[in-house]
């Protein structure tokens, strides 16, 4: 067992330091991504278990070699595709000091603990989400773990006004829970009604506007069918940036219904509700702060490292109902009242993710932040213009946020063969190494959607990527 | 917006390796823990978000000061709290490298995705679960939610054997499935149970002998009445290591029931399915590898940094039929079937979990693993001999794997005063900042348990432990 006084430990850490600093600093003059190479892939999926230890630093230059050679690629200026992040300088420094000090923030007295606490406060001010008067949260591993805690108190409080005790007794003999949300609605939130026990069957998909935001009349009377049905409706699942089209729900309206009609307004920000940051764009959020749950994804825009989501609540005493068990050897004799991490969500074991989210914005401070944002929105409407000029292109959707959702068009091709084209073209495109983007079905049509999230990308870039389409296209038309 | 090609940002790198091998250094001569000072715990609690930015090395100094100096304390050899490991030093360093590349191991070709695959075989291999035709699994935040991953899958076979489709209806309708655990069951079994919509009441405690392991012929007992009233048995929640006294079940005799019921047979491992690499305990996890679903944790014995868990199960396919969803814009149209990881578990972005597990365990190899572990079982026995020998001492459980736990039994104390007593020393010992112990209840006692699990720990390090049991004891009994 090497001891952590050992100095091969520092001169260690000083080489991964300079190895992530070289890395970091080639990031854009490589290719966006590349297919492994098979013998290399073949070597890491079928590297046998080793008997005998390694040096510290023979294992970094395997790392180098061997692993940083084949990255996703999302760190790249011009990788525009699904919403993954480069990761943020300060967010990558923090991770370490995090990993040398290993804390469970489970719960107790020490420092990682009471930093969550204030960076989940500063979360929910980003977003202009309450953060006083009994709301609160927790960070999670992403937005699908985070929409499974609001979910789950939102089901919670349902069987709860039904008169039910679901910790005690489960779903079974309660009538169906009801939950509406729409077609553009990101999976994870189906994931959770599935995991919930609730089924995809009783998440109903309502009808939405042209740009796939929730039609309030159209969920009323569904919400009244249920109800006469004898089904028990809880949830409305709004979006504040859909994954495709980055679209916002009007989320006043919304409020008012869930006001009216008692149901849980859930909104999955994990896109887009840092959109706010932009005074441009900030008018689509109004109500944001009426929701009685939000999920957020911190290791999205804001590029904090992989793994960082936020689910914040208006109540949280409602998560804490939800989940607390806070078994005998794990019981909180001192403190604030406030108790464990552990009791408002899922984890026991939690890592020490505060760390990172402090860094990441206190190296940008609000402003820096909101400059990042406000850049990578005006980008995306200059790529809406780029392809609305091209004859060739063709864009998809209005740009509300940060995505870009656009096709290839080129002249004399009909439905099906667009569609094969466009179909064929992410992969095309990503194989050429200089541009990433990744596709996606919108109104039965598929289509290319570019997320704007790296705040290091510039106009140029978006030249380079419409080039790489136009030239992928061609070649996929024109095979040599 | 710092560039990474920044020469700042390789300063700053090299400045946070200088600070986590200094602080790792000094952990062992500091205190294990102690309670924070109240201005600096108000100080972090009510940071107000920034607006301005800040430099790297000023963030850096920040986390020295502010951060590092208020630990949990599992870094430290006598912390013998709960199961928290300190961390290994290569996955404190694969943890920076690992930031800096950020994927997301969701799915797709590279490397990350690739090296999970191979480090969860790995995992497989080291506790003798089957590690091919069919089986697999994921890493995940903690055995918590490896226990959700798995439990969910035995919820979608039970649910399929009775014709339901689970996922599209959910639970309301189905009789209640009731799985069978003891007291002594971990509670995040429990906390699946209520999160899968089963319904804690529907968890049933079964009978248990003397060491907290199942009795089969009660549990037989108890399956019977269950399916005599019309519920659906589903599951046996079985522990390889309980967190109180680190007792493991008959595996073997259970998974015969098993097959023989048509149960499905979970093993809870996360603390103690490493013991197995223990040649000198290793009979006691005989029919590990029968196991329907086993939960792991390599953020506990292991040494992995927070965080990381593990989820086996014998039939992966059962898993991507629990939770694949594969929406369109996340196709997998190459590679060999496997798919995405995505598939198998709760999480869509999923971190570079893999390298940290991938360097701890490369940078020990099997064999010193074994030998750390091996270490640990044989303080966790010497502890127990030294209380044994202590007429004011009482050990409460043998040591079957790496838990000791006992209590203060001075002289003339009645089984009130006793309890009372034992109830106030774990915070007691804490506080005095030499040894962390933690407390439970066992057979309705209080007890104190220390957990063995840092193999930098000596046995004058139990010497000191006792001390300051004692010594503690003797302050709550004689107040100055
Ligand atoms: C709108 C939206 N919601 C939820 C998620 C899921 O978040 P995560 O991948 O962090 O679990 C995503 C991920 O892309 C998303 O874009
Ligand atoms: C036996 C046992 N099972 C499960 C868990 C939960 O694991 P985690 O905290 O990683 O979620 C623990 C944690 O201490 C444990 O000891």
């Amino acid at each position: 067992m090497i001891s952590m006084a050992d100095p091969n430990f520092r001169t260690a850490a000083r080489a991964a330091a300079d190895l992530v600093a070289d890395y970091l600093a080639a990031v854009p003059d490589g290719p966006v991504w590349q297919p492994m190479d098979p013998a290399a892939r073949q070597a890491l999926l079928e590297a046998p278990l080793p008997e005998q230890g390694r040096e510290l630093t023979e294992l970094l230059q395997v790392i180098a070699a061997e692993v940083m050679t084949a990255p996703m690629g999302n760190g790249h200026p011009r990788f525009f595709g699904w919403v993954n992040a480069a990761p943020a300088p300060a967010g990558v420094l923090a991770t370490l000091a995090a990993a040398a000090v290993n804390p469970s923030s489970a719960g107790g007295d020490h420092a990682d603990v009471h930093l969550e606490r204030a960076v989940v406060r500063w979360i929910a001010e980003l977003v202009g989400y309450p953060a006083a008067d009994g709301a609160g949260g927790l960070l999670t591993s992403g937005a699908s773990m985070a929409t499974i805690v609001c979910l789950a108190a939102a089901r919670q409080r349902a069987a709860a006004r039904a008169g039910w005790d679901l910790r005690e007794d489960g779903l079974s003999g309660l009538p169906p829970l009801v939950g509406y949300a729409t077609g553009e609605t990101h999976s994870c939130v189906r994931k959770a009604a599935e995991l919930l026990g609730i089924g995809s069957r009783q998440l109903r998909v309502v009808p939405a506007d042209a740009q796939g935001r929730i039609d309030p009349d159209g969920l009323r009377a569904a919400i009244a069918a249920d109800r006469a049905a004898g089904r028990l409706p809880f949830l409305v699942a709004a979006s504040a940036g859909t994954v495709n089209t980055g679209a916002v729900d009007r989320l006043d309206a919304l409020a008012d219904l869930c006001e009216q009609e008692e149901l849980w307004l859930h909104v999955d920000g994990a896109y887009g509700a840092f959109g706010v940051l932009d005074p441009a764009i900030a008018h689509r959020y109004a109500g944001l702060d009426r929701a009685d749950s939000l999920a957020l994804d911190p290791h999205k825009w804001l590029g904090v490292p992989v793994d960082c989501g936020c689910a914040l609540v208006r109540d949280a005493a409602q998560l804490r109902g939800t989940f607390s068990l806070v078994p005998s050897y794990l019981r909180d004799e001192e403190g604030d009242g406030f108790g464990w991490f552990s009791e408002y969500g899922i984890e026991q074991t939690r890592p020490f993710r505060s760390l990172k989210v402090w860094a990441t914005l206190a190296h940008r401070g609000r402003a820096g932040l909101a400059a990042d944002v406000a850049h990578c929105t005006a980008l995306a409407r200059r790529l809406g213009e780029l392809v609305a000029a091209d004859p060739e292109l063709e864009l998809l959707a209005p740009v509300e946020t940060s995505i870009t959702a656009f096709r290839a068009r080129p002249a004399g091709l009909d439905e099906a063969a667009l569609d094969a084209l466009n179909r064929a073209l992410p992969l095309a495109v990503q194989k050429r190494g200089r541009a990433f983007v990744t596709g996606t079905v919108l109104a039965g049509r598929e289509a290319l959607r570019a997320c704007l999230i790296n705040a290091a990308a510039t106009e140029s870039d978006l030249a380079v990527l419409l080039a790489e389409v136009r030239a992928a296209a061609a070649d996929l038309m024109h095979p040599q």
